[in-house]
């Protein structure tokens, strides 16, 4: 498959916070939404460092909430 | 293919100004750099107002610059 997983920068280590990410839109310019294709949602306030669409992998900074 | 493209919405009209997308990186946080599969840049002001990557479709607001 070719859907891009979410990863949370902290302290120079990578965690892993979503899987099969369909959808991201942005609430404000700090506050975005990750959608899985599952439909489940996570908020995160923070940035998105990079995207690597090809690599399926999208660097954030900042913190989930609910 | 899963690469997505880009769109820039203007007016209430969208214009592709990038296909096969294979990264996105920030420089600022309104300024960032899509590049794609055959390493061709567009740096755009702006800032991205969706992504649907099931649809292989990025929607951003703001301009191209050089």
């Amino acid at each position: 498959m070719c859907i891009p997983k979410a990863y949370l920068r902290h302290n120079h280590e990578e965690t892993l916070v979503m899987e099969d990410i369909d959808t991201i839109t942005w609430e404000t310019p700090t506050h975005f939404v990750l959608r899985d294709i599952t439909g489940k949602s996570l908020h995160i306030e923070g940035k998105i460092l990079s995207m690597d669409l090809l690599e399926h992998r999208i660097l954030l900074e900042g913190h989930v909430f609910d």
